[in-house]
């Protein structure tokens, strides 16, 4: 009954898996207006200049910078005002020497002027005439051609996650359509004889089915879309057709599985029995986690989480979100919101496996404390009153108090 | 024409708005599995204990601790092994003196039994005896009941943003409904007779509109539902009515402004003809963004955005989300994704006002540098070429290259 796992580090363990998976991008076109957080997977360059005419950036009147050369309040420059530029449309009045023309901010420059000067800097004589009481020089208040971005200029490269001024510079350019990842769809199959719906009330023995919703809630976070696919009993042909249903209209599947050893040898034989290669790694250096299963099945990734709700999201965590980042062609991972603080407990670990250690943080004494919030990996409130976790690496047996750390926020 | 701004500083304006507006929070219920990332108006505590019955952590014998004290490898413990306790259900056997009963991972511990020896401690004799080769303590490798949580244990506070493990925590207990937050409804307004939808092609003087996309996206990260109501012309009557119908719909409007002193005057005009009391605010002591409005209409905030793509980002920024964020309740905002950098550049500013300037993120010589991006704040590229934004505060005239500062990404 005891098992030997040939265990991988969490890097090597994700590696053998991304070697054997197919490392192109599914691609969509949509709206750019709908575009907010997801990934492009084209190339994209400025079709045409911003602006694509000269701009004033104020209130004030375009003219020719020379002829304010050298004026002063005492000894302003004359000019003759021979229009207005209106808003949208462009000007049908050339500016001479000695003439000037109303514009407004955001308004086109009109041929002949190089400089803006604001309103504020002049005085009216009368209806047609003002003074200017300051120099402005050529380019002054104006925005050129091209200022914003030039045609032909790299604007996004594949892989960038759009933002909301990502999609005003798309739309400034009139790139109303873009190509971007498919948001992967991630079939989850909670597995376990004692395992109930949420809306069920459970009778002796039985518990509610909790990790098909976190790890739902990571894939969205992620950037998938979760396909929740109920509960399955503890059996091989049970197990096995669920997963081939699940998996046929999904591009990720993920069996949360039971936590005895017993069930864990039914994801293994259920994963290596749904497609080639099957299983690819079971167990990993890493606790909560260890009896992790990953493998492909016909091309697409097949994770077998362990039932334990805090193990299933660490695990998903290290595996299931660089899978998805992956699949999305992802090329800079959103910084995750990290802090540091100062360890409030010593923490044991022993050397060759990566330990996960749930935190609360608390500011006592103006310094911010990350204290572990102790508690087995079947308790799904060690997450709910965490704010984070840390890391203890590899090649650590621990951290002592007072230590420095690294939080990762949920 | 100039304008006399009785400008308060970011701090005090949003006081000043606060001050006139409601501050219930419009709630709704939800089936707790769509809750992710919605914010929680009920107090909740556990309906119930959990586990709701004791649970084995391992595959292994439940027992009587004490029948195993002093067991080792050369003197272990016999015990008779009276039967199975099958997952999901309750044992009907009672564990007496010198007996044991197999029990799985996450499996309900029988009655009698106050402990679990790991399989792997044991040897098998015959068919139903077996040989305990080390002591357990009692409780070892059992979870109580209400380890978890204990029936009654306060669970989450009102205001607090549901994560994927509080949705795991919910189901668990069977807590399949919850009271959030209704996702405030923002209508955004376009105005300026020179802006055109992004999808047509601008003639002469005329630029596609990007304020609504820009605006929409930061809506919907914090948590709003973007209503875009499309693009007004610069006068009172069409602005007017068109602000009547967008805010009748929607929760908070949302003027994307003309830059021109004459078009925030209609704005201004617009907003107080809209609803009592009107503007609340006309003026922030905040570059690029001076010329904000704020305003409440019958009850309902309105804000007037500088038409300039990257004052109307920072104002959306320092006002609209703040508003978003108290209309769902929100008692911890989300830390929003901060890291320390060297500046690489003097940073120029007066006293009085907080500026906000675009950064770049770079690392180099194994140190993270904030390279600003300095561009008009017409410019929406400005954004875009930008990984995050710093503040100079109220009180500093500028910043020296090599100082450390505070970039908050976007």
């Amino acid at each position: 009954m005891p098992e030997m796992f040939k265990v991988l580090t969490p890097a090597d363990a994700l590696r053998v898996l991304f070697d054997q998976l197919p490392s192109d991008v599914l691609e969509e076109s949509i709206a750019s207006g709908e575009a907010l957080d997801r990934v492009l997977v084209e190339k994209l360059a400025a079709p045409s200049s911003l602006p694509a005419f000269p701009r004033s950036t104020m209130d004030g009147y375009a003219l020719r910078a020379e002829d304010t050369f050298g004026a002063t309040e005492s000894l302003p420059a004359y000019l003759a005002v021979i229009g207005e530029v209106p808003m949208g449309r462009a000007s049908e009045l050339a500016v001479g020497p000695a003439q000037a023309v109303v514009v407004y901010t955001g308004g086109m420059i009109p041929p002949g002027a190089d400089a803006v000067v604001m309103v504020e800097r002049t005085q009216k004589l009368d209806a047609s005439n003002i003074e200017v009481l300051r120099a402005v020089a050529p380019g002054e208040n104006v925005i050129d051609v091209g200022e914003d971005v030039k045609e032909g200029e790299p604007l996004f490269d594949p892989g960038h996650i759009l933002r909301p001024q990502d999609l005003g510079g798309l739309m400034a350019l009139g790139i109303t359509q873009v190509t971007v990842a498919a948001r992967p769809r991630v079939a989850i199959v909670s597995t376990g004889d004692e395992v109930i719906p949420p809306e069920l009330t459970p009778g002796p023995g039985q518990i509610r089915d909790v990790n098909t919703y976190t790890i739902a809630g990571l894939v969205a976070r992620a950037g998938g879309v979760p396909l929740p696919r109920g509960i399955v009993g503890d059996d091989y042909e049970s197990l096995l057709s669920a997963a081939r249903v699940a998996l046929e209209d999904a591009d990720v599947l993920v069996i949360s599985a039971g936590s005895s050893v017993s069930t864990r040898d039914l994801t293994a034989n259920v994963v290596n029995d749904l497609g080639k290669p099957g299983v690819a790694v079971h167990g990993v250096a890493v606790r909560p986690g260890k009896p992790t299963i990953l493998g492909v099945c016909s091309g697409k990734p097949v994770i077998g989480l362990p039932g334990n709700p805090v193990s299933a999201m660490v695990v998903a965590g290290l595996f299931l979100v660089p899978i998805l980042r992956r699949m999305q062609g992802v090329v800079n991972p959103p910084v995750r919101r990290r802090l540091t603080a100062k360890l409030s407990h010593n923490v044991s670990s022993v050397t060759g496996r990566e330990d996960y250690v749930q935190v609360r943080l608390a500011e006592r004494d103006n310094q911010l404390w990350a204290e572990p919030v102790f508690g087995k990996s079947n308790l799904i409130y060690t997450l709910v009153k965490a704010d984070g976790m840390l890391c203890v690496p590899l090649d650590s047996n621990g951290l002592h108090r007072g230590e420095s750390v690294e939080v990762e926020l949920f």
